[in-house]
């Protein structure tokens, strides 16, 4: 067992009434490769992007115990996605979306409609460091290389792959 | 003393460090014609724009007890701003941003940064009639008329003017 | 209108399954005296005590706009029970019993369950002054002039009338 | 690696301020014999009983990544006691008690004061498993084999000693 601490990146994106097939496959994909990367994920533990990023995670070669943590707005664990690790029912509804975001290092989001929305504005209010997905459609892609406003400088870095995201990871930690 | 019950309006905008001038006194302008229209206000309970509306509410001919409602991030009332006739410090940081949009029967946003932001993209998920000031610059403005996802139909309602904002809110009630 | 600062108690009980007849009745007086002394009344904003507390404070000949404010569990301020001037639907489930408590200057406890229990625990936590009604059943009566950790001295203030918990309120104020 | 999932317990007690040191070696212990018998720990991640029951985890021979779980009041990760391996930092400040206990199947308690018996009555709402540690001094053994209030049966579970809260846990899962 590794004794050094793992590092959480918080994803967020559309639950399963609105995940489209691309956004689904490029989460898959992300948390493939974060596992790989001996990177967890903190997600909102529910369906659509949450889901494709826990399973991609739990289904990679170096995946590990506790990769995926799932932050449940409800109150019970049963409703987490099959693949987190760890869930925390929180019973506090959406306000549930601002500890996925406090929770990772950094935070990449993925399309999504309003929820992820609140989320991308909340991490930017924390001065966590952003990665938005230009390639798929969704508030990712509006948002991608804005500066929301001028509480600190910079703005969200623009990932218009899956590789220019892991790289952005690499040259954070 | 009315028996009837008050109708509250969320209004959510900058705090003082990025309030302008512009946006202050569109503040105290709807402040005050809210109050004078019978309605009362929930807001952060800080400076800036919160400030302006809440003392918009208490100079009006028409103003009443519990006429303005801040909630706040912090621990202590005494943070609040002065004009807040009621105040609940929640303790619970921005995570009062939910309660601020969920209380009010309906929301204006006017300007803002990303706190602003995050309290339009949850009263869109809270489905809340959202009235947004593009006579001033801010998230109003880049998000007046927009539909934030499919969730559900209709926009978010652009008001090129105050008048126009109280039109609005006299159709919904 | 009074331009003071109104000041607000946060009231702590039974919800309705638990609510006794004596419980109810002493919520109603307790309601009517606080209001005729120009409190105001934070509770939980559901049934059993806390309705109790509020109806008395509607029916009092000082009663004034805003004496009543529920702060509710759930999402929906029409669950508010009828005698809240203001109601908070903050959707965070029982996490709202801590914004019950740090609401108001001080708490009095008449009755009640596990949910008052911690209530009571909470506003130790937060060195509110504590009093304790302890001429009903339930959780005030067993804390009622126990100190319940060495955190702050003192000890929840034991009222065994109504008159007591009223001199107590006017000697704090 | 196990593909089962871990089962979490909740563990409550005093902060360093207040920890004595037989409730800081029972935490010790406690932390020790859940690892090997496969638990995980959720625990509000601060100092005194809660780093005991951490550090206890951490070094059983057992032990496993993602074994301990902290829940934190504060906004920054680095506030939690080193023997978390993973961290919560919720911003919710004392409103993340419910969380702690919400997060676990069954709630363990340790000593403690208002923060602890706050635990216990929310343990109790939520229906939640307890065993309270009797042979230690605080809240944990004055709530040793009570019945809180009435909305369930059954009482609380008194351990004398860490084999019967052990045994507890057996006959539970």
């Amino acid at each position: 067992l590794s004794l050094e601490k793992r590092k959480y990146i918080s994803v967020v994106g559309p639950a399963a009434a609105t995940c489209t097939k691309p956004v689904y496959e490029l989460g898959l994909e992300l948390g493939l490769c974060l596992a790989n990367k001996g990177f967890g994920i903190v997600c909102g533990g529910g369906g659509g992007l949450m889901e494709a990023v826990c399973k991609g995670s739990k289904s990679a070669s170096g995946t590990f115990e506790g990769s995926t943590i799932g932050i449940l707005p409800g109150e019970h664990a049963h409703e987490a996605n099959p693949y987190c690790d760890i869930v925390i029912p929180t019973g506090l509804g959406i306000a549930r979306n601002i500890l996925v975001v406090r929770s990772g290092l950094a935070v990449i989001a993925v399309g999504g409609g309003s929820g992820t929305l609140s989320e991308i504005a909340f991490a930017w209010q924390l001065g966590k460091p952003i990665c938005a997905m230009s390639n798929v459609e969704g508030w990712s892609k509006e948002l991608a290389g804005k500066q929301l406003d001028q509480r600190h400088e910079g703005s969200i870095f623009e990932a218009k792959s899956l590789e220019d995201a892991l790289s952005w990871l690499d040259q954070l930690f």
